[in-house]
C-alpha cells in the first residue's frame, strides 16, 4: 500500500508568514481530506515531506477557509526552509511512526540509567525534530541535577558528538576555553582568544548564546563583529590568524545542543549532565585537543560551593578523559560580577577597553583573562609552568592582543563599537555604608527583565563592587532597555526586590 | 504610568480560526508597533487582555503582511472564548509579570519538597493557563513516581479542588466510584451507576476522558447519551434519578487537572501524587462522601505488584481522610482486560449486553461490577456486610438496573446505540495452543494507533482471554478503524509486536 498510500496525502504549499521558532508546525483546514482519512487532529505530530526531505510537526486545524484553500496546507517558515520548499510544492503528510526515544525517555523520567543507545536514539531525535517542546522538557527536565551518572553523562556527550558535524583543522593542537555560566558579565573570552592566538596557539573558537544569562559570548562578540560563520569561512580565518569568534550553532556542532538550550531557556534550568555533555561535545565537535574550563563559585553563582566545584571539575575531566579530551579547569572567585557591563553590547564595550587597555579598564575581567591565557600558554608549552600569566600580561601589555583581535574581527566581517540601550534609568544607594555581597543571579534577573540577551543594547552596567564604600545617593548601577515596557518591568521586579546590592552602614 | 502605558499596547482583534488546544496563541505581525515598543519575541509569553479578562499566551511572529492588516492582532479559538472576544475588540497585550510559580516549578525539579503555598501557586497559575506546556511537561515530570510526599499529594490534592467549582447535592451522603486505569475494557462505571441509583443511592457520577488509555468513561458514555452537562442540568437529572454519567471536565470541577491530563497525555506518563491528587480532587469537589476505588493489579497494569496496589491503597485513604473522604479500596485482578471492547464505542457495547442481560455479555465485565456495585451498596448501608454482592446481581437480574440506565440516559439528553469502525482487520493466532499472557499496554496501543478514543468507534474487539485454548487460524482479536491511514498504522506497530497475546502450544 506504500506508494497509493502516500499520493493520497498530499497538499499544496501555502505559505503563511508563520515563526514558532523550534517546533515546526504544519496548519490544515479542519475539512481537508488528508485531515479526514489520516484521522488527524490538533496537536498531533504529522510526519511532513517533501521529496525525501522529512520533518515532525504539531498540528494547528484552521476552522477559517479564507487562510487556505481546499487542497492547500501551511508550514512555518523554519519548516519550509529545512525542507527546502517553495510555495505550490507537493507535500506529503502521514502519521508519525511511533517514536522509540519516548520509551527511553519515559524510563528516565522514572529515575532509570539509560543505556549508550537510548542517548543515541533520543540526540537523533531532538536533532531530526522528532520530539515535540512537551517531550523534550520532560527529557530535560528528568536529567537535572545529580539524575545523570557518569556513564550516561558520557554517552549523552558521545551522541551528541555524533549527531553533529566534527571540524578537522589539520593541527594536533587545537585549543579552546569554556567558563561555567552563573556570573554576570565575565566575558574573558574574547581577551583569552586574543591573547593566546597573539602567542601562535590554534584557538578557532565557538561559543554558545545564553541559555539562562543575559548574554552569551556569540550574543556578545555578534555586537562587535559577524559570527554567522560557515565551516569554510571559520578555517580562512583560523588559516589566516589562528584564532576565531564565532556562533557554535551557525557551524551546526551540536544540533541537538541548540535545540535543548532553547527549551532550557523557557524553563530557566541547568542540569549538571546536560551542562557536562553540552560543553565538552561541543569542544569535541570543534576539534579543541586541550581545554581549560573556568568554574565560578560564589552564594550566587551556578556553582555554590567550593566542594561542588571539586566535585564537578572532578566529572569534567573525567567524560573529558573518556572522550579524549585534554581537559584543565580552574576554580574562580564568583561572589560578584566580573567586568562592569551585563548584556551582550555592554560586555563587548568591556571587552574592548580591556584590550585597549584604557584606564577606566576594568581590573578583575583583565586579571581574569590573563589567569585563563595563561593556563592555555602553559597548556600549549608557550610558557613553562607557573610563567603563563606574565606571559599573557606582557602579550596584552603590548598591545599585540588588541592587535590580533581587530585582525580576527575583520577577518570575520568588519569591527564596529557597540551602542547602549536608549532608555536608561540609574540606580542609586539608598544609604551609605560598605557593599557586602551582590546577587548575581537578581542582577542577572533585571538585565534580562530590560531585554538582554534579545535585545542586544540592553543590560547593566555596575558601578557597584564588594567592599566599595558608597555614599547615599551615589549610583550603584545603571539600567538599559530597548523598549520603555522592558525598562518598566526590570524596575517593577527591582522595586520587588531591594535586596540586590546588600549595603551595610558603617 | 500604567494606564498610559496600556493604550499604546492595544490592537484590534483578527480572527484566524486556528485551534492549538490547550496553549493559547497569540499572532501579531513582526512590524507591529506593539511588538516592537514592547520587544516581543516569538514564543514569549505574553499577557492578553480584553475589558479585565486576561489570559497568557505564547507568541506567534508573522511574516506576511497578508495576514494581519496594520494594526490588527490574532489569537487562537480557544483565547477567544476565554476572553469572550468578538472580531474587531480592542486587545491589550503587555508583558507577562514574572511567573512566582515557576519558582516553585524549579524547586521541585531540583527534588526539593514545596510547601502547600506553593502548590496553590502552581495550580491557580495552571488554571489561569499561565503556564506554557514547555512548563507545564517540566512540573509533571517533576512530580512522577514517588518524588510528591504524602504532605505534598494532600496540599496538591487540596489546591486543586480549591482552584475548582465544588458541587453541593444537598444529600449527607454522596456516592461515587474510580478505578486507577491501566486495563482495557473494565467499564464497569455505568453498569455501578444504574445498580446503585436503582437501590436508591445518590451517585452523581463525573468522569474524565482518557489520559493515556484508549477510554475513559467520559469518552464511552459520549457514544451513548449526552456527557457534557452544566451543573444546573446534571442536579435536575440527579433529583430525577440519582444517578448520573456526565464528563467532569464540562462542570468546571478541576480546571488545572482538565489542563495537565491533556500533556501527561502527550508525555504517556502518570505519576501516582498525580493520580491521588487528579482523582480525589475530582471526588471532592463532585460533593461525594464515600468513594470505592478499584485498584487492578497485573504484570501490564498500570499497578505491577499487590505491595505496590497495597501502597497505593494506604496512600489514597491517607489523602483521602485528610481530605474529610470516606475512601474504601478493592484490589481486583488485572492481568487482562475486563469485558471485550476496547475504545469507546465497542467498550460502551459491553455496557449495554451487560445492562441488558443478553447470553453474550462479558462475565468478568459482569462479575466485577457487580463486586464494586456491591462494595457502595454496603458503604450506603443497603445491604449489610458480605451481602453487597447479592443484592448488586439481583439489581442487574431483574432488569433494574437496565431500566434506571435508560433513564438517566433520557434524562441527559438521550440514548443511542454506538456504531463500529468501518475499517476493520481480523488478528488470527499463528499456532495452537493455550493463551498464557494478553499485554495490556500492547493491546491499548494497537487500540490507541487505530485512532481510540479521539475516532470514537475504533479500537479493538477482544476473542481471547487468559487460558482459553486456540487453533491455529482462530480469531484472536478485531481491529476497528475510522480512516485506513490508521488501521495501517496500527497493522504496523502489531507487526513489529508479535507478542502481544502469548499462545503456548500444549
Amino acid at each position: 500500500m506504500g506508494l497509493e498510500h502516500q499520493e493520497h496525502n498530499t497538499l499544496k504549499l501555502k505559505k503563511l508568514g508563520v515563526d514558532f521558532r523550534n517546533e515546526h508546525l504544519v496548519f490544515m483546514r479542519r475539512d481537508c481530506h488528508v485531515c479526514k482519512s489520516e484521522g488527524f487532529e490538533a496537536l498531533n505530530r504529522i510526519r511532513v515531506s517533501k521529496e525525501g526531505k522529512t520533518l515532525v510537526a504539531s498540528l494547528i486545524v484552521m476552522d477559517d477557509p479564507s487562510q487556505l484553500r481546499d487542497g492547500e496546507v501551511g508550514l512555518s517558515d523554519g519548516a519550509i526552509e529545512w525542507l527546502s520548499a517553495t510555495e505550490g510544492d507537493k507535500i506529503t503528510l502521514s502519521h508519525m511512526a511511533p517514536l522509540y526515544s519516548m520509551s527511553d525517555v519515559r524510563k528516565k523520567i522514572y529515575g532509570n540509567a539509560l543505556e549508550p543507545a537510548a542517548f543515541t536514539r533520543i540526540v537523533q531525535d531532538i536533532a531530526a525534530s522528532n520530539l515535540s517542546n512537551i517531550q523534550l522538557s520532560a527529557f530535560l527536565t528528568a536529567c537535572v541535577g545529580d539524575r545523570l551518572n557518569g556513564d550516561e553523562v558520557i554517552a549523552l556527550t558521545k551522541a551528541m558528538i555524533d549527531v553533529g558535524f566534527r571540524l578537522e583543522w589539520g593541527q594536533s593542537e587545537v585549543f579552546d576555553k569554556h567558563s561555567i555560566g552563573g556570573l554576570p558579565g565575565n566575558r574573558t573570552t574574547p581577551i583569552v582568544v586574543a591573547i593566546v592566538a597573539a602567542a601562535g596557539l590554534t584557538i578557532p573558537k565557538t561559543s554558545s548564546r545564553a541559555i539562562t544569562s543575559p548574554a552569551g559570548t556569540a550574543d556578545t562578540m555578534e555586537t562587535i563583529t559577524n559570527v554567522n560563520l560557515s565551516v569554510e569561512q571559520m578555517k580562512n580565518v583560523i588559516n589566516q590568524e589562528g584564532g576565531c569568534l564565532v556562533w557554535g550553532g551557525s557551524v551546526q556542532l551540536s544540533p541537538a545542543d541548540d535545540i535543548m538550550i532553547r527549551v532550557e531557556r523557557a524553563l530557566d534550568i541547568d542540569s549538571e549532565g546536560q551542562l557536562i555533555a553540552s560543553v565538552l561535545s561541543k569542544k569535541a565537535a570543534a576539534g579543541s585537543t586541550h581545554v581549560v574550563i573556568d568554574i565560578p563559585v560564589g552564594p550566587t553563582a551556578k556553582v555554590r560551593s567550593e566542594e561542588a566545584a571539586k566535585l564537578l571539575s572532578k566529572n569534567i575531566i573525567a567524560v573529558g578523559r573518556a572522550i579524549g579530551l585534554n581537559v584543565a579547569t580552574v576554580i574562580t572567585d564568583g561572589r560578584q560580577p566580573i567586568g562592569r557591563g551585563i548584556g551582550p553590547a555592554l560586555e563587548a564595550l568591556d571587552v574592548l577597553s580591556v584590550l585597549q587597555n584604557t584606564v577606566t579598564a576594568p581590573k578583575d575581567l583583565r586579571q581574569k583573562a590573563i589567569l585563563l591565557a595563561g593556563k592555555l600558554l602553559e597548556m600549549g608549552e608557550k610558557a613553562s609552568v607557573g610563567q603563563g600569566e606574565a606571559l599573557a600580561a606582557d602579550i596584552l601589555d603590548s598591545g599585540k592582543a588588541w592587535e590580533k583581535f581587530q585582525r580576527i574581527c575583520i577577518a570575520q566581517g568588519g569591527l564596529k563599537i557597540p551602542e547602549t540601550g536608549l532608555y536608561r534609568q540609574i540606580i542609586k544607594a539608598d544609604k551609605s555604608g560598605t557593599i557586602m555581597a551582590i546577587d548575581n543571579r537578581k542582577i542577572a534577573k533585571i538585565a534580562k527583565l530590560a531585554g538582554a540577551p534579545d535585545a542586544a543594547t540592553a543590560g547593566i552596567y555596575l558601578s557597584a563592587s564588594l567592599g566599595l564604600r558608597v555614599n547615599k545617593g551615589q549610583d550603584l548601577f545603571e539600567i538599559f532597555a530597548e523598549s520603555p515596557g522592558e525598562l518598566a518591568y526590570a524596575l517593577e521586579y527591582l522595586k520587588a526586590n531591594a535586596d540586590i546590592i546588600k549595603i551595610e552602614a558603617s
